[in-house]
């Protein structure tokens, strides 16, 4: 784990007299960023900051770097407050954008039929998620209730965590170039997109996902901006057919997952392995003349690589509950009352803010 | 039209000095909310008397009728003011409630299957939609591009529109039974779910329509309370087979809409033909644990009637662009640049507030 000095994430953090403010995490400390620019985080929220673009992105940065280092700062113990979700969801889009990820799905879904969906590479899928869904980590998730087939209703037996990267745009625009998504996007959280996938599957047809998904969404709280992962850059994954001329580019981020069940790690996604980029995300979810606005998070989709090792959800690690994966002592193929799924990552010397939760029973 | 004391819709609007205040509609006139509450409308807006609740909603409406009744209040003309959305739109869902829309999309997208699907008499089938599309009637809509298959980007062809009535949430809440909807919901209002059919058809499967629809959804930002609607409720819709029992009942409205393109009326849906009740829409929204939030947005999805003069888009219309209707000296199959489509409703002797938009060519 490493929060220095190249890190600096940001989250409104929760005092024990319970004063909100905005914070940069500095180590095992924050930063009070009134310190760093009253006016911007007055309210003790970020949507401010978000909307104030790359400048004021890089300024606040420069600024709470050098107080840093100055060594002549009052921090406060990260042991001593509580981050929450820093910026209000303004929409809330998620993709579908691993190949190995769609590749799966469509192998189990449609074993007799071509693994990815016809358009898949021609356009990063992608649906409307319920903003009001999104959580911040540690936020107990309750098993969700569903209807699983014609008069059948209760709770979820196929509770499933989909292991994601999700972007938060501070600029808005529209028609948004692929290599100008840097002068939108602030930067990246963890993302746990729960699933019911009994009531997924009976919704789905012809609408797509509805309650089986919206039920929860865990998000890390600490935002990484994307000035953190320059050294995480990569250059865009090889396309084939290229793609059109207004989706071409992005760049990958060289992002290592880790998802732990309970104690046990069960899977290591690389972001890495990712099909289409988020500025490829962003652009497409803008071609049609919507609005990005302050506040959209749109998130990746389950993060997936080649080995089954490297499987982002439980759908595919267990294939679709037909092969049990080992949790410490027992068996799973979905998650049990109890369950604590973690998702972690590193890119290079910089980890990312965890995304935790827990299932509760039905209520 | 009928814009009487039993009616009494309410919007933000914003006066010719460009100050924006709270009001109800009387016949021709605006009264400023501040005169009746000044708190609940301090900042000119809804969203805080949508979450006062149906205590706060009658008191407001009785108190403003009998200033109304007094006559001894200085009114506004409706001509020296601008409508423009009251609240902050949480989430946007929209449904597909319509059994005559739904069979007649199966129709003509699944010529040799069944023309519902399987969930359709089991669940109301709804999706999110993207909550920074909706627009106040009278904003211009572009006409927006999109990936209409491999290699192929480009301005819509196939520019359509949807007849729904939308619900608007007060009180939040989770497991809303459908019995208690109207301790939620404030009110209605006409919404034109624009739709970019081409693009739709190519990126609708696995996960549902996506750049199709978040171009632009024009709502009246006049909202009729349901108080307003006393007069207008039915019985449910019989329904075969009967729900399961969290999904049972709720009442139908008796509304009737009118859609014009240009000065051409192309259709005459009623409400009352709707299959799923907005109780129903609202229950198994929040079935799965989901908070409904002050500002969310419901709508019905495309209402259609049982005739051919009772079909709420272009895509039944004109039978998928294969039978032109007469528009004017013209005919359509689908908008041209420069065509206006106006929706309105009567439920009794209550006007609702009419949703208007024209389409402009792409930029």
């Amino acid at each position: 784990m490493s929060f220095g000095l190249d890190n600096l994430p940001y989250a409104s953090v929760v005092d024990q007299s319970g004063r909100p403010f905005a914070a940069v995490r500095y180590e095992d400390s924050v930063l009070d960023l009134a310190a760093v620019d009253p006016e911007l985080f007055a309210a003790g929220r970020l949507d401010r900051f978000l909307a104030a673009g790359p400048q004021a992105w890089a300024r606040v940065r420069a600024a709470a770097r050098t107080r840093l280092e100055s060594g002549s700062v009052e921090l406060v113990p990260l042991a001593a407050v509580r981050p929450v979700l820093g910026f209000t969801v303004a929409d809330y889009v998620d993709f579908y954008a691993s190949e190995h990820h769609a590749t799966n799905a469509g192998r189990i879904f449609r074993p007799n039929a071509e693994a990815l969906p016809p358009n898949w590479k021609h356009l990063p899928i992608g649906y409307h998620g319920r903003s009001g869904s999104l959580l911040a980590s540690g936020t107990p998730v309750e098993r969700p209730a569903g209807i699983v087939g014609p008069g059948r209703f209760g709770p979820s037996a196929r509770i499933d965590f989909e292991a994601e990267l999700a972007f938060v745009v501070g600029v808005p625009g529209r028609r948004i170039a692929v290599g100008d998504a840097d002068a939108h996007v602030f930067g990246v959280c963890l993302l746990n997109d729960w699933s019911a996938r009994d009531v997924q599957a009976f919704e789905t047809v012809p609408l797509g996902p509805f309650l089986g998904k919206s039920f929860a969404t865990s998000v890390s709280p600490w935002i990484t901006p994307l000035a953190a992962l320059d050294a995480a850059r990569r250059p865009a994954p090889p396309q084939d057919p290229p793609p059109l001329p207004h989706l071409a580019g992005g760049s990958g981020l060289d992002i290592d997952l880790e998802v732990r069940v309970n104690e046990t790690v069960v899977s290591r996604p690389r972001f890495a392995d990712m099909y289409w980029t988020y500025g490829q995300m962003l652009a497409h979810l803008t071609s049609n003349g919507a609005a990005a606005r302050t506040g959209d998070v749109f998130a990746s989709g389950t993060v997936s690589g080649p080995e089954p090792g490297q499987r982002g959800c439980l759908l595919e690690l267990s294939w679709n509950g037909t092969e049990p994966l080992a949790v410490g002592d027992g068996r799973r193929t979905w998650l049990l009352d109890g369950d604590t799924v973690t998702i972690t990552a590193e890119a290079g010397t910089v980890t990312l803010g965890e995304v935790s939760g827990q299932i509760q029973a039905a209520p």
